[in-house]
C-alpha cells in the first residue's frame, strides 16, 4: 500500500493552508497513494496565541472539514488531517480527523499528552489554551488493516503506541511538529523506538520548516519499517515523502524477533480508563 | 557516580570465566567505580545446552555467588552480576544478582521476557530449556537512588522500563548479549530509546565478541544518558566502559523536555499482576 507524507508549509492564511492541503492530497492520489498524511496543524501557524482564531469545530459546514472531506471523497484516498484546533463546548483540542476513501470522518483524534517544552530557545506549553483528549482507538481501512493515530508528543509515550499495537494495528501515524531542539535529538529516534517496539510501521509528518516562524518546525517527515529502518524520508523544504508499505513484512518480523508473541500478559497489563 | 561496564570474553572454563569477573571488577574499583556491572552469562558460554551444566544456586557456598559477593566487599562496590544460569526447585531462570558494596544480595532479577530468535543466521529458544521470571523490584543504593535491572529481551518491552521509572528509578541497567543481526539493527536504538522515554541513565553491558562461538555477542556495551546521547561506548573486544552518571541531570531534562510529569495516570496504568 503506497501512502504519501505531505511535508507542507504552513503559513498565516488559514485558506492558503487549506488549499495548499488539498493539492498535496490530489498530487499524492496521482501518484497511486491510498492514504496521505497531512502535519500538526497545517490549517494554522503552531503556537498557543494562533489556536482560537484558527479553531473549528470537527463537522460538515466548516471549511477545513469539508475541504478534506471532499477532496478525499473525489480522488478516493484515505486522509489523516495532520491536526487542526478543534472548537468543541467552549473548548480548544489539538485534533486529527481521519477521513475514508468515500470523505467520511471515520474518527477524531484528541492529543491526549500536551506538549510542554521549556530551554534555553524554546519554550512552549499547549495546555495554556488546549484541553487534552483521553481516549486512543485504532482505525479500520477494510480489508483487516487498523492503524492507529497520535498527535506529535503522544509519541513520547510508549503505552499509546502500546495500546495501538494491542489493539492490532499495522501502522502508527503521528503528525507533529518537533522543533530546532529536540528534531536533531530525538525525531527519528521516537519513530524508530515506537516502530521497533512494536514491530509495525510509523509514519511521522511534519511542516516543512519556516525559519521566519515563532516555532521552527524540524521537518524531517519518515516512513519507518517494523525493523526500525528509515524507508523515506525528507529534508526540512516543502516536499512529499512516499512509501509503499508491504505490509507482510509485520508478521515476518515477528517471526523472526517474536516481540510481540513474548508479551507476558500473564504478568501485567496497561489499562486504559 | 563513576560506573563501569565490564565487556569480558566468557570462555567454556566457568572458573576463569569467574576469576576474570573479579579482576575485572576490582580493576573497576581502583579506577573509583562505586557501581560495576557484568554481562549476562558471564559464567557459561550462552546458549540452552549449556545452562543446565554452568547453574547453581544463588546463595552462600556456591562458587559465582561466593566470589562476587566476596569481591563486591572487599572493594566496597556495588556489584550488578550481569546473569548465570540459576538453578532454583528443579527449574532453570537467567538471573542477576545485585550486590551492595557490603557483599550483601540485594536483589535478584530473573529474566522476564525470554529471548526466542529464528533469522537465516540466528536461531535461539530460551524457553527450551528456561523458566521466566514474574517481577520487576527497584533497588535502592541509598541516598535516595533507585535503579532497575533486567536482563537482554526484557529491553523490548518498554512497560517494563516504564514500570521501574514509575518506582523512581534513576538508571536501568541490562545486562545483554544481543547478535550479530540484533546488535546492529537494535542496541543501540533500545538503549536509547529506554533512555529517552523514561529520561534516565541506560546501563548496557554486554559479553565481548568471540567469533568462535556458537551464538556471536555484538559487544558495544553503552552508557546513554537520559537525553539519548551515546556518553561511553567500546568496540567489541574485552574492555570496559566507564562514565560519570552526573544524576542531576534526570531533573534537569525533566524540567526542560517534561515527560514523565505529562504521564496521563488519569488516563490510564500499568497494573502488574
Amino acid at each position: 500500500m503506497r501512502v504519501s507524507l505531505c511535508q507542507m508549509a504552513v503559513g498565516r492564511s488559514k485558506e492558503a493552508n487549506i488549499s495548499k492541503a488539498v493539492n498535496m492530497i490530489i498530487d499524492a492520489a496521482k501518484r497511486g497513494s491510498k492514504l496521505a498524511v497531512l502535519p500538526e496543524c497545517f490549517n494554522c501557524p503552531y503556537g498557543t496565541k494562533y489556536f482560537k482564531e484558527y479553531s473549528e469545530e470537527l463537522s460538515v459546514g466548516n471549511p477545513t472539514f469539508d475541504a478534506i472531506s471532499k477532496v478525499a471523497k473525489e480522488n478516493k484516498i484515505w486522509v489523516i488531517a495532520g491536526s487542526i484546533p478543534e472548537k468543541s463546548d467552549g473548548k480548544l483540542f489539538n485534533s486529527s480527523m481521519i477521513f475514508d476513501s468515500e470523505g467520511n470522518l471515520q474518527h477524531v483524534h484528541r492529543k491526549i499528552h500536551l506538549f510542554r517544552i521549556n530551554t534555553d530557545t524554546v519554550k512552549m506549553d499547549e495546555g495554556e489554551v488546549l484541553s487534552a483528549g483521553n481516549e486512543a482507538t485504532p482505525v479500520s481501512m477494510g480489508n483487516g488493516i487498523k492503524f492507529g493515530v497520535a498527535i506529535c508528543f503522544d509519541i513520547r509515550y510508549p503505552l499509546l503506541a502500546w495500546k495501538y499495537a494491542s489493539e492490532g494495528t499495522s501502522f502508527l501515524v503521528y503528525p507533529g511538529a518537533f522543533n530546532m531542539v529536540t528534531g536533531p535529538l530525538h525525531w527519528e529516534l521516537t519513530a524508530r523506538a515506537r516502530a521497533v517496539d512494536n514491530q509495525q510501521f510509523v509514519l511521522m509528518c511534519s511542516p516543512a520548516r519556516d525559519t521566519e516562524a515563532e516555532y521552527i518546525a524540524w521537518g524531517h517527515s519518515m516512513i519507518v519499517d517494523p525493523l526500525g529502518n528509515v524507508l523515506a524520508t525528507a529534508d526540512e523544504k516543502e516536499t512529499y515523502v512516499d512509501a509503499e508499505l508491504d505490509l507482510s513484512m509485520i508478521e515476518k518480523t515477528r517471526k523472526q524477533i517474536p516481540i510481540m508473541s513474548g508479551v507476558r500478559h500473564d504478568a501485567y497489563s496497561l489499562k486504559w480508563n
